[in-house]
């Protein structure tokens, strides 16, 4: 942390009412920014005052977006202590995102460090209601001025924090999804395993057309057959089929959740039988109209879990555990928070705590 | 043009020496803005110095990379005129790269305006060697401070311009393309048939395997089946298989080619049987074992005509037209530079004169 040069804000913002948050709109004090040129790497790691780029009307990031992000948190315990959840699988998912766009990589002990002082130095912007945390945003994007379709000599790394209210302000509701037939996310061969800001700019359109038909969000399906199930907007997929706990398997054009992989560890913990395999919407519906369909929910940093009570195909509706959420997401929902806010045993090493 | 405002840079840069020039890597002194707020629409356009854009950290751009954009050029006559190629169907395809992406659509006949109002203020860049242009380059980002996953609410549209170079200064060399058999650019339901930010970024990696391995260029496939032919680079493909052209449909996947389109009105008038269709790679290796593939091309803003002198495809090479470039490609070529230099009949009425 010695070779981090640190800029005071001398004009520090009223923190806000954690209660009254609306996602990625309130920023914090301080941003961290490390610039890349070729010749001479990774550089300059500094703490300065959130403020405005500047940057010349031909960075390549206008251009050809170049650009890559990650997200995610920092929880504050009952005893004020602030811990980071898991954030080595950030550092190697960047360098995953990095290397499909050709971006330089990043030391991954140095994304953590680099993290956690910022974090460090803006700890009173971490809130303590229930469910509330602080958003991390590291990304990188290119920003040499010029033309040419080519990887950029110039990144600018940057992490902004921004603090959010509870995901689940009046409980935990299940959400409805449609099954999109028009629009692909990603395929194999392309960037769907890589956490770029294309991919997002991509998957507007079909969210935004979910939304008019009433809609949460949207469940993508491969781009190939248009047949297998890939993941949720900003969630991977899960589902308890006859006793056992299916979700996609990591095949080249889904996110790698963190998430994800949390949850994967506790079922096995907890001894219950769970697989990583291709599943068809066809298979989800059958099991549907058998009755053996128990549960449905995504996992992602943003929600932790978020259960699926209706989930529309085509013209086809399938309920899921009559709306509810299911025992099983629960209990996962419960360990993750509770993990996170240091009232269940953090059995796995999954906390980073900050200052230590 | 009245309603443009209109700021003079007081610091011009003296002019480059056009056979010198590195494609987009110089500027002009002025460049053309316009910005657009929700509920506002578009508004306040404007020829202000070219200089540094200001931005939030959060600007969604960096994020979720909703960009788009354009690509066409301005050339002088013989006569000193100067002029702009069918900037009409630039303004079209943008409105479908701006749909496709959720930003709000520009009106076409007011981008054709303000490219002209640019290019009549900076018309002492547009240089007059032989083979030498001025670039243009419009586009739109989103630029709303917000981290959550949607569609922006403000953007911000601008036009820069780039002196450049021939592209041929020694005649036109047939280039050496690669078939790409790992990568996909695009898939139906994609971007692929729009000018997004991030479909250039996905493309970077698989660019630069084929340069180490001595090609220029990428030739796409499909990617549901890896067996059709789409695009290259930035390039849409031309064949001619005993006697008859071919060039792949636009199926979804592929950018709508404004060189391409004007090659495909140029061989209806001449009367060259053509056809847009779907073609495999197999296809093509077929006709050039029987000795039938007698010129393959690609079409762009940037060459024209790229002619092929050697397709790889995994372990077939196919030499085309003893890696010369063919009767036909150089006949398009001829018209189409002909047509934009001025030196040829515009019976299509495809010029549009500045300041007139
Ligand atoms: C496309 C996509 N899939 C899945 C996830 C879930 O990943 P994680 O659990 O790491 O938040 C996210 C969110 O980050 C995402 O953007
Ligand atoms: C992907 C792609 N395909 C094709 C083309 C050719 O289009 P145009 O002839 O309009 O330049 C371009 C270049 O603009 C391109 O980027």
């Amino acid at each position: 942390m010695s070779s981090i040069r640190f800029e005071q804000n001398l004009s520090l913002k009223e923190k806000p009412d954690a209660s009254k948050l609306e996602f990625g709109r309130t920023f914090t004090d301080h941003m961290f920014l490390l610039d890349y040129t070729e010749g001479q790497g990774w550089h300059d790691p500094r703490i300065v005052p959130y403020g405005p780029f500047t940057l010349d009307p031909a960075a390549m990031v206008f251009h050809y977006g170049q650009a890559i992000f990650e997200g995610l948190k920092a929880f504050r315990t009952k005893e004020g202590k602030v811990m980071l959840f898991r954030p080595n699988k950030n550092a190697q998912r960047l360098n995953v995102s990095n290397e499909r766009l050709s971006i330089p990589a990043l030391d991954e002990d140095a994304f953590v460090e680099y993290v956690k002082a910022l974090v460090e130095v803006e700890q009173d912007w971490v809130p303590s209601t229930e469910g509330t945390s602080l958003y991390i945003r590291p990304y990188i994007f290119a920003t040499e001025p010029c033309l040419g379709v080519r990887a950029s000599k110039q990144y600018l790394f940057a992490i902004i924090l921004s603090p959010v209210g509870a995901y689940y302000k009046e409980g935990i509701h299940p959400v409805k999804i449609n099954v999109e037939s028009e629009y692909v996310r990603a395929v194999r061969g392309g960037t769907g395993f890589a956490k770029t800001a294309g991919n997002y700019a991509s998957s507007i359109k079909a969210q935004e057309e979910a939304k008019e038909g009433g809609y949460a969000q949207v469940l993508w399906l491969d781009g190939k057959e248009h047949k297998y199930i890939e993941e949720v907007g900003s969630m991977n997929m899960f589902f308890k089929i006859g006793g056992e706990v299916v979700t996609p398997e990591l095949n080249g054009s889904i996110l790698a959740g963190i998430t994800r992989d949390s949850v994967l560890h506790l079922l096995k913990t907890w001894g219950v039988p769970v697989s990583e395999r291709k599943i068809s919407i066809e298979e989800i519906y059958t099991a549907s109209l058998e009755g053996k369909l128990e549960e449905a929910f995504g996992t992602g940093t943003a929600a932790v879990i978020s259960p699926v009570g209706q989930l529309h195909w085509n013209e086809h509706t399938m309920v899921i555990n009559d709306g509810k959420i299911g025992e099983l997401a629960q209990k996962i929902y419960d360990t993750i928070t509770g993990i996170q806010n240091g009232t269940v045993p953090d059995t796995f090493g999954w906390n980073v705590t900050i200052g230590e």
